[in-house]
């Protein structure tokens, strides 16, 4: 087994499978609720790798996912680089105090197919075994508004 | 077995996966070859996973690898969303003919941290079994010019 390359040491804490339920709303959508799961690994370099599914709770289809990397740039700065098969990329960054991440989004862009999205902020805190977040984004023509929110317990 | 969605039938000849010897090489490093896997898979919506990791075929260390998605916007335009450790996100798009893919980038973003790429454009030709794809790039202050070359072969 590999271990954590010390660069990111302060964040291995993610390292794992995390599993649960979430709720999604926005002004432009009905609220809904998804099972998810969110994997972090690594290989030896100086980032982790993340993975993030979501599926419907009621026939398991699936929803969202999204792919990408974080990585620090100094010990409590923490720079994350996303795609969405929504056609969304993302740049967030923000601090890292332990236990908790406050990203903000640095740049987003998007295929010329996609519906904008702005801005996109994320919070993320790690409790023992449960990690809790929180997404708000701008999009569609819309000011910053909450859009998920989940509680996932460590599962592997 | 989930049938690829038929948004994306014409680009699902890339599904499987890609393994192969690259070369790499920069005005700014020395020339290097590279052991190479691609992967692209689906869940049953319009677009597809991909993952692409390279190790160094003297000692097996991985090197590069990246993350994305690829879509049609169009049965004849492809757009693609890619993350990179490096910090690095790209939006690219592009032509397909029904066997090669001619992608330039629309937006590329980096974290603070991160070395500056302006400009990625990557071609790529499936011929039965063989994948083959160039990547040109302008980074750190250098004009478009050739960064990777792979012959890929299905194993998958």
């Amino acid at each position: 087994m590999v271990r954590p390359h010390p660069a990111i040491a302060p964040i291995a804490v993610l390292v794992g499978r995390w599993s649960g339920r979430g709720h999604g709303e926005y002004p432009t959508i009905e609220g809904f609720d998804y099972d998810e799961t969110v994997e972090f690994s690594h290989v030896g370099k100086p980032f982790l790798v993340y993975r993030q599914t979501t599926t419907d709770p009621g026939d398991g289809r699936p929803l969202h996912e999204e792919l990408g990397y974080w990585r620090l740039a100094r010990p409590n700065w923490v720079e994350i680089v996303v795609a969405q098969p929504t056609g969304i990329v993302e740049v967030s960054e923000g601090e890292f105090d332990g236990s908790s991440f406050r990203l903000r989004s640095k740049a987003v862009q998007r295929a010329t197919s996609a519906k904008e999205v702005t801005v996109i902020e994320r919070d993320l805190n790690i409790d023992g075994d449960v990690l809790r977040y929180s997404l708000r984004m701008a999009a569609v023509g819309h000011p910053l508004a909450r859009h998920l929110s989940a509680e996932l317990v460590r599962v592997g």
